[in-house]
């Protein structure tokens, strides 16, 4: 990584990309945790949702947006979306002249600090789920925990359609959540940065004893450690400029957009591909 | 239409286009009414859904898929997703050299055929609904029908879930339904390809004095007509042959996609754009 980092100066912006406009939820968890850090935010709105996908064909669009956001001088490099992370960390960091830090990375490191039976629930898209890229992390890290898989395809739609408190979603959690309980597990990984909205449901549901790992949190101490340790870190007092970059501006983008930043979504760019 | 018509075969397969899947309800309903026509299908499997996409973006996918099935020979297309219908279709017909029916025009007609109270309800994915271009396929035919739309964002994703008959998906039914219910409509199009697999759990919501619009099946009775018409049709006997297109190949295609078709999909090719 050291030499990645020559060529890159502390005001630079981090680049936070993602499938869509989940990644949103990353982007605002750096807000709080680095309110000096420069932000560029690239959504591929046109071809959302990626978990759903063929691993060939989201390793091809992580290399397109790879190469865009180099170009726009990043200094860091973010894959905010789980499936990407999962299925094409290795294609981007191939092509990407600056350091990669992933959500699954950054949530695998914070389930292992967390959990005290070893025994670890992980719910995603279907696309990181199968992909196993969780477990292979958190094994790398610690090879005795076990791990309990499930996917929640409709925690997504359920998200974007605003039901984040909505007796359709708490069903629907219920029933998905049911076998990764019945495992015991003490520790859960939201492995999809939609997850972070249904939090207050999620834990309702699991009840006190399950602690919520939210990679979007995970990623943004991950990412305040790594600058802080290169000093790469942009001065204390910076204004910080944001800029969103997307593929499409599709249906209700604005108002989605505001809920997962917990903000205005100002300086706007679409891309067409 | 008929100067199109010089160009074209009784044996030239008819070409079915759609977003993704969903489409397939259309082939199947096809299948069932003309047994001896060849069909080719083309489903944007990388891209979809659209019914979130802009409509600059739908119509430039729509244009590209237009090409493509021209080039195959089709002596006719047939749109089966109603957002590429609801906002490209005169973009496919403009580069289109064969006829182009779509299945918004074809559930209109059966609508209009249908309603006494001159009430209708519609349907749809947000960017259907949002065109309003069912309002103004039943106001051309009767300017006198008084329409009432819904959108159903979580529609598709239940049906792709497999959740078909399930009390998430009747709760979330029932809470889409009523505001169409309270302005007591006779007729409702499920206006949408993924929705004929919902039209038994839709049917017991609205009860028996509320008639159902299956889009896939106008759109083969439409068909049905226009190849009889003009003299089109394959002769009977002929042992049809039936191609799939798809961009990518996601997770549960096959699965998903032998529920939408209600048998085996061989003969499935995979284009990458």
């Amino acid at each position: 990584m050291v030499e990645y980092l020559k060529n890159v100066k502390m005001t630079d912006p981090i680049g936070v990309f993602d499938s869509g406009i989940g990644g949103l939820t990353v982007v605002r968890a750096l807000m709080a945790r680095l309110p000096f850090e420069n932000i560029i935010y690239f959504g591929d709105t046109a071809r959302v949702p990626y978990g759903v996908k063929s691993v060939e064909t989201i390793a091809l669009y992580a290399r397109q947006i790879t190469e865009f956001l180099v170009q726009k001088g990043v200094k860091l490099l973010i894959v905010a979306c789980n499936t990407m992370a999962a299925v094409a960390h290795a294609a981007i960091e191939e092509i990407s002249s600056v350091p990669v830090l992933d959500v699954i990375d950054a949530g695998a490191r914070s389930a292992v600090a967390l959990t005290r039976t070893k025994r670890v629930g992980i719910i995603g898209t279907p696309a990181t789920v199968n992909s196993n890229a969780y477990d292979r992390a958190i094994r790398k890290l610690d090879p005795k925990i076990h791990i309990f898989s499930q996917t929640c395809p409709l925690f997504v739609p359920l998200v974007e359609e605003g039901w984040l408190d909505h007796q359709v979603t708490r069903l629907t959690a219920e029933e998905y959540l049911r076998p990764v309980m019945e495992r015991t597990v003490d520790t859960l990984v939201l492995g999809c940065t939609h997850y972070p909205l249904l939090k207050t449901l999620l834990q309702e549901i699991v009840g006190d004893r399950i602690q919520l790992v939210d990679s979007a949190e995970a990623m943004a101490a991950q990412t305040a450690a790594m600058l802080e340790h290169h000093g790469l870190g942009n001065p204390e007092g910076s204004h910080p400029q944001y800029r969103y970059y997307v593929t499409d501006v599709p249906y209700r983008f604005q108002s989605i957009g505001e809920v997962f930043l917990g903000k205005n979504l100002d300086d706007l760019h679409v891309v067409k591909w």
